[in-house]
């Protein structure tokens, strides 16, 4: 029995509400369970520097956790002047999340950053805020699209994310902290609509796993998948 | 007439809800119209060095904007790996402002931090945040006297701030960003409940302004925090 | 009775010595009492990115405190690697403060800089500065008027600045670093000759003040401006 | 066919020279072909903070790549004054997979450093300091056991790390730089001697892949770690 | 013929005015010709980390000079948050030399740091910042002394420092900026009192220099710290 | 009798294994005794601002130790995020050292950076760095000169450097890290071949030293630089 009451296939609720601010081209504040994430995508006429003159546009991400988004409060992180290595792991693994599914040539020579700021944490924050970054860059496209700016749509099919783990010994679903805490492995996939994966991260936290269990891991990320693809379509519509 | 169509002495919608994170002590989501701020109240058993053995407590604030609140994206002051003079003097109000209201000596040696992030910026945040951060405060206050750790409410009266300005000749209260961008002189007032004044400031950004334009400045910001005050005793209600 | 035997509404002895520094276009020495500042104004012939182009100049300033200006060593921010808030919430009221009287059509694409350090510090080091700064950079301004390189005056006004505070119930002008330690209330106002207001700020330390006491302070930094506004004026004769 | 006329799965010779330097308690220079880390371990008779008292060690890692040791040069992250994401990133991979293979209460209180400093990069420089590093803790364990600090063997087994990656469509081992800038996917798996995993890290850098295509390259995985088992073994000897 | 007209084994007027600042335990503004530096030595009842509870005291230096000390604003290292090599290398050498004539014993467990900061410069505000330095730490250790916190005199002897140079072929002593820039060789000299080296360091800027002027070089410093040896004389008395 | 048994003019094996990494332009890793210094030659089309559009070359220099290369494991300056005075210190002397025999007319509008990176210390590492800098260096102008994009050689001279101190009243040369703990004095000439002096620093550790023992000590440093030169040569055949 899951600490949650879950069952170890079962997601908690997730809730996307779109344009939760109104500067930002695209925005959503998503939720799974207690976890909440505010995600803006910002667009802007200009490239990085390795890409400037090429006809190609860029996608990134930069990822925060409010100081007492967690149980107890963290240190500001520009308070300290520097990132954590967290942090940048994580920003940088939701950039490659949403270029996998971005044609940079349809996108044109601009950039769109999403902000992922975590509001609350209760566990799979990184998974939550791949997930919200698709929706709040599928509103960035819609705006660019509706005004002329782009007349082919650059992405190519929805990406989400989704945690899971082996918490004594059993392989269970988009775990809460206090899973997360005690999980033996801890795993997040990203993975794209249709079944492809675009990022498979598994990590032995207590004792290494086998090959059987890293694919139970794999089964289940695909069944939550399916349900956040499912919440992504009806928050965008 | 006022672009928002207020009259000179009229604030924008203020609302305040309370608990909008389950982790802190005290949180609030208070708005002044489109002017979103999240304030979260933590505490911790420890103060400062200077501070340490003298039965003293303390209450600070930290103050962030989110890249985009507004209306093109700042760079995050996490990633340039410094906060900006705006950010430090911003925050160093804040504090000063519930220090105004706290005494230390019932608070015992223990530190509350407000952390005040901006979510959607258009005017006034820093005055938001002041308001906001005192209805954070009075909620983890009352969870540390609920939990018996503190016996005599250590806090004195309610606390309030509100930004006035001189837009085209008029002073007028609680400036949007677009009276902002264009007024004269910029002020911000934080008054204790009862009429005292805890900070004023009042800046010419065009012109200079006399004696009798301050006070009346400081006139509509007692109308403005009447309005404020009402509205923090409905929300820690 | 004050600590320093002065009367409430006395200033400390002001002395301005100009051309302290060979290099500079203009600098002087400025003295409240034992307070001390050196401030250059430096001219260069660029504008900061956000007005290249627009025809127009800018003035900015930075200050700092040499470690042993006070009474214990301080740490030196460049070893830090770091400025204080304190820092820079100071440098950008001088700047502020000396952008109010400097039209910046007259003053052509050019920017100069105002260099407060303070040599030694006995309260006041913001107020000394802002008025030793408009000696500085009214000597500048004459070096390039001189030049040729400016044919109509940028500066509109003198301004002049200095801080009063509220000590044991009194209300008293140019606090010195004992009184302004134990002050209930601690104000700076920089004003314009002729009496408009550029920047007023009062902040309660102790108790919070009354209307009353905001206009009282006034009054105060009228008299001592008056008498900076002389001593200006012999300086740069 | 590959670049390098390698079968897919065919590994880069492998050599490990131990006692690269004569000061640190275990050290070795590895190679994969032409990539080459100098990986040192250094015991420290202290803990980390959230450690101490507890009787429990700790490993951890850093990992560096000299500014020439690619193509082009890099600029110097000391000269920059941080480090890079993907550094950051890097050395905390290390530190976790060498902690897999440690008891840590075997350990006792004291800290080894595993320094992993790339002298030259041809692709796979973290999984060639992942497989040095455990070859230099290994020589720093047997130093303390020969020295009778610790009694009993606080490594369990033998890790190691090898890239396997998608190129051209086939699945492939030990990619080398040519191959892994235009690899489809690109993938890490550190394995525990006897055939668990401790960690599984499969990225799609152009095309997403499919799960029959990630068990392939866990396959090629453990082909090549079987090889670089025998290396450390034969270099510890 | 030198540009300032002087011969080549003349110094430039050498001032010491003592007592500059009020709060430090010894001060002294320096002045070679218009080369000018602000000395303060400030006492702290406490050593570095390493030399705690060793019964031994420490000596150290920082140097700093201000943005407009110069022909052209530099920026100033606050603002950078860091400082250059060159701020870096002449604090050492600062630091170096005076300990060179400290007994760190007989100081006992205390630190004494000499904060040098050029108001001024026209060349050699290095050794200007060592010869001031030396009254100014002389002034501290006679304010010890006299408060009976030390019974034994820790200064073993007077410390002056002097730059000299290859001017178009010629050896010439103390170099202005004009010939600083344009030397072929410049040289710093730390001698002791008597006649004994504390530091010699003499670079080839232009064309390297033999033996035979490196003894030119040698036997100028030793005529112009007589001088100066003379004035810290003059000054402590 | 020093503590490796040489005679005071003795050094140590001098060993330059050049093209120690296949990437850079030129690199040596050279030893002197257990000293051991990596040396890469990076070339790139580019000069600082201040060449820019001169027609004239740069060369200049990086040093880092490993942070195991001392006995004790020494942090890590990019984890750290700031560069040591020392760091800063040598890479300065290292530049100039290697400037003094460039003609930058002749190696024409390019940039070589020599990093230098210390993988094992015992003392002299940074002569041990020039000397093997001049090794990459001239390495690199070859490959250079043998692809036409040089004429005429810019390298005027060889240049070695070498330390030498006063250890228990003997003046000797090439001090290891026994010795150089434990010097009087402790000095490093750079010496161009055929006798002139590049660089000349002398520093008093314990006592200070008189003019006879700096001229004994620049005579050990003849002797070792001409060890040095006769190794450079043998190395660039």
């Amino acid at each position: 029995m899951r600490p949650s009451g879950r069952a170890p296939d079962e997601m908690r609720a997730i809730e996307i509400q779109t344009g939760f601010t109104k500067h930002a081209e695209g925005s959503c504040l998503i939720s799974f369970g207690d976890t909440k994430v505010l995600v803006t995508a910002s667009v802007e006429e200009r490239v990085p520097p390795f890409l400037r003159g090429k006809g190609e546009g860029w996608v990134t991400a930069e990822y925060s956790m409010l100081p007492r988004a967690t149980h107890t409060r963290g240190s500001r992180e520009a308070a300290k002047g520097k990132q954590t290595g967290r942090t940048q792991e994580i920003q940088r693994l939701i950039g490659r999340s949403l270029r996998a599914v971005t044609d940079m040539k349809k996108l044109g020579e601009r950039q769109i950053t999403l902000d992922c700021d975590v509001i609350q944490a209760d566990g799979g924050t990184r998974t939550a805020a791949i997930s919200g970054a698709w929706v709040a860059l599928r509103l960035a496209v819609n705006t660019l699209m509706a005004k002329g700016l782009i007349t082919s749509d650059p992405l190519t099919a929805k990406v989400a994310a989704v945690s899971c783990g082996i918490c004594e010994g059993t392989p269970v679903l988009d775990l809460d902290y206090v899973e997360d805490s005690a999980a033996d492995a801890d795993a997040n996939f990203v993975l794209i609509e249709g079944g492809l994966i675009a990022e498979a991260q598994a990590t032995a936290e207590g004792a290494p796993y086998d090959e059987e269990n890293l694919l139970r891991l794999l089964r289940l990320a695909r069944i939550g998948c399916d349900r956040i693809f499912a919440a992504q379509d009806a928050a965008v519509k």
